[in-house]
């Protein structure tokens, strides 16, 4: 499989966050010589938030990471790749129960403190004993610089490991929040499409942890899409350690005010950094584009018709050609059902207006456009003419090498 | 491009309609070296029923069309190919009218009794002055035999021309039911998918001609989906000359009784076949599926999921690689939103049942499921174990054929 052309150059360097500590090794559940089990531990009093799946066909792990989301603490991150433990019944609910009490034994915590996350083939029944075996040992070899190891633990098809950060001052002090995350494939909103783990020092409370990995994620995460497929098991967490306490910064309930807003713009641009790079990893892609409508009825309508043209296979297709097919941009709209005047629709690649007012702009030229089309990051933009409105969201070109991967591929 | 391997190996007899006539010729709109507009003229008293694209930029022959059904009678019919007069503002309704007068001139009616239908490249202008100038000379070379000539003409990215025949016993005499269809890229419900006209002798009134357009419409080029994508030209029409009349047999009024059921089935019958074909040259489609969905809560629901099946690319590059994935199916019922019991769910290839009761059957032997996966038409059933309604859809695989017909080709 080749490396995706979007693949950093180098990885980011992710600060400590204090009371955040990592391991991974291999567990031998599906891959061969590669690390695919990790486990993360978090000081006593970190709060988490989480938005999972709105998949009917939810996996065990995400089950029981909403149950004990509501108890609102946690100790302990367990994370496998190879096996989604999807659909995989009573067996696949024992499992996880199993390996939270694994993993609450060596952290010395209630099972119901150690959240889990699963990806990878789905139906298969998962052997927590797999598990069970190694959580001890990962214990003892916690490091607080393990960040890249554990970005590539968690990886499937991906080809790159995924990491951001983000650093701001608060109350005098520098807080800092890390990301690591997973996708590639089955990449659709509907939350949250893949795997992503954001830790930070910032006191956060229950709630306001809640509220902005709520809010981060329907800016980031909710707003890609590779393949309009949902996969079974996505899940995003936000781990808030509060370590900065200890700094000086006071407490950052949920709510309006400048320090949550600093410290909740961090959070969103690193879900929307580790969103990117899921969709620049995207099975096959060859462009990553950000698709913009404006002039929609409301929000939502704008956001449907973003998605519509997003995850159009024509589309896409004629993206993969480097073919300026506004026609088929056309046809995306259309089909949404949403609202738009036909007659006062306008778009844009980049800057080059092709169509505006129901037709072919005047002074449009083919060869600008496809001169443009080269460029791997891409912008569209519609204005559907009938409001104030807009949506932007990020997809990738639909290649024969996603074909490739999938044909072949089991998830 | 090569030929599907779904093409028939010979194309069906159509009988003779009494009082439907067609000619096809090269009008060089876009294509060199094949014929790309048809004519087709009715005998008086003609009516016609019909449905269209719910697309909110539909293309001006849709609007066209729509707007004088409700005159219910026909006296022509224009189809071109190769440029789908859409999203062409002022000058695309002006084009349309003047192709209703030209032809209203040639045949003898008004233009409010000509039927237009285009298919083609969205967004070029297209110069009804190259119609003008051929519409006099195909009503001379009008024929009741020419119907391959026609289905060859409306042709676009269609691999084989597309014709279907019924006949059936009403009153003690022989009435026919002849169709034609193009399509194969850009196919997905919400009406109807591409262009499909039904010719019949069957007596229908204004309102059964309707009622049974509309009926057969939804069981056939509204259940198949190749791409997932609704083009702005999708166009049934069905044409009733009535003249089985003259040998005796009577006016089938609209409403359940035992005639109109018989010649209402075989009107479906011709559509649902050739909605098949559009399927079976599906862009780049190696495989013929047959998705059935069961045990929903209501026929709405069976519907949305089995096209949360059969548009999801991830099912459809599993079959084009010839893998059980059930999997992805659990995927895609999860991702439609719909009612579903995760732990209830059943899932069979053909007859072979890979998951029952939220797992995997023990007696599921992955061999059986890769051997029946080779065959070329395939059925995927599903149960969502939440209540008694059914629905049956019909799609292809995603190959990378379809990659490449489609970062080439302007649609």
């Amino acid at each position: 499989m080749s490396i995706s052309p979007f693949a950093p150059k180098s990885l980011p360097e992710l600060p400590l966050i204090t009371g955040v500590r990592l391991a991974s090794c291999e567990a031998g559940i599906r891959y061969k010589d590669r690390k695919d089990l990790t486990l993360a531990t978090f000081a006593s009093g970190t709060v988490v938030g989480g938005v999972f799946t709105r998949s009917k066909t939810a996996a065990a792990p995400v089950d029981w990471c909403r149950e004990h989301l509501a108890g609102g603490t946690a100790r302990a991150l367990v994370v496998n790749a190879g096996n989604a433990n999807a659909f995989t019944g009573i067996k696949g609910r024992d499992a996880v129960r199993m390996t939270a009490s694994s993993a609450a034994a060596a952290v010395g915590c209630e099972p119901g403190e150690v959240f889990i996350a699963s990806t990878g083939v789905i139906g298969e029944a998962l052997d927590p004993d797999k598990f069970d075996s190694k959580l001890g040992a990962l214990e003892e070899n916690l490091s607080d610089t393990a960040w890249e190891d554990a970005a590539r633990a968690i990886m499937t098809t991906d080809t790159f490991p995924k990491l951001a950060t983000r650093s701001v001052e608060i109350d005098g002090q520098s807080v800092s929040v890390n990301g690591i995350a997973k996708g590639s494939g089955m990449i659709a909103p509907d939350m949250a499409t893949m795997l992503a783990f954001v830790f930070t020092d910032a006191p956060l409370t229950r709630q306001s942890a809640q509220a902005m990995c709520a809010a981060g994620a329907e800016k980031s995460f909710n707003a890609i899409t590779v393949d309009g497929d949902t996969s079974t098991n996505d899940t995003v967490l936000l781990f808030a350690t509060g370590a900065a306490r200890a700094r000086g910064v006071s407490e950052i309930p949920a709510g309006e005010d400048d320090r949550g807003r600093i410290i909740a713009s961090a959070i969103e641009d690193v879900l929307r950094d580790l969103a990117h790079q899921v969709v620049m990893d995207g099975e096959g892609a060859s462009k990553f584009i950000t698709v913009v409508v404006e002039g929609a009825e409301n929000p939502q309508s704008a956001r449907r018709i973003a998605f519509s043209i997003a995850n159009s296979p024509l589309v896409k297709t004629a993206f993969a050609g480097e073919d300026p097919n506004w026609g088929r941009v056309v046809m995306a709209v259309g089909k949404s059902g949403e609202a738009a005047d036909r007659d006062k629709l306008s778009i844009w690649f980049g800057d080059i207006r092709v169509a505006a007012g129901g037709e072919v702009d005047p002074d449009y030229l083919e060869a600008d456009a496809a001169a443009y089309m080269k460029k791997p990051e891409l912008e569209l933009r519609v204005d559907v003419g009938v409001g104030d409105a807009t949506a932007t969201v990020w997809t990738c070109d639909l290649t024969s090498q996603y074909i490739a991967i999938n044909a072949d591929y089991r998830s």
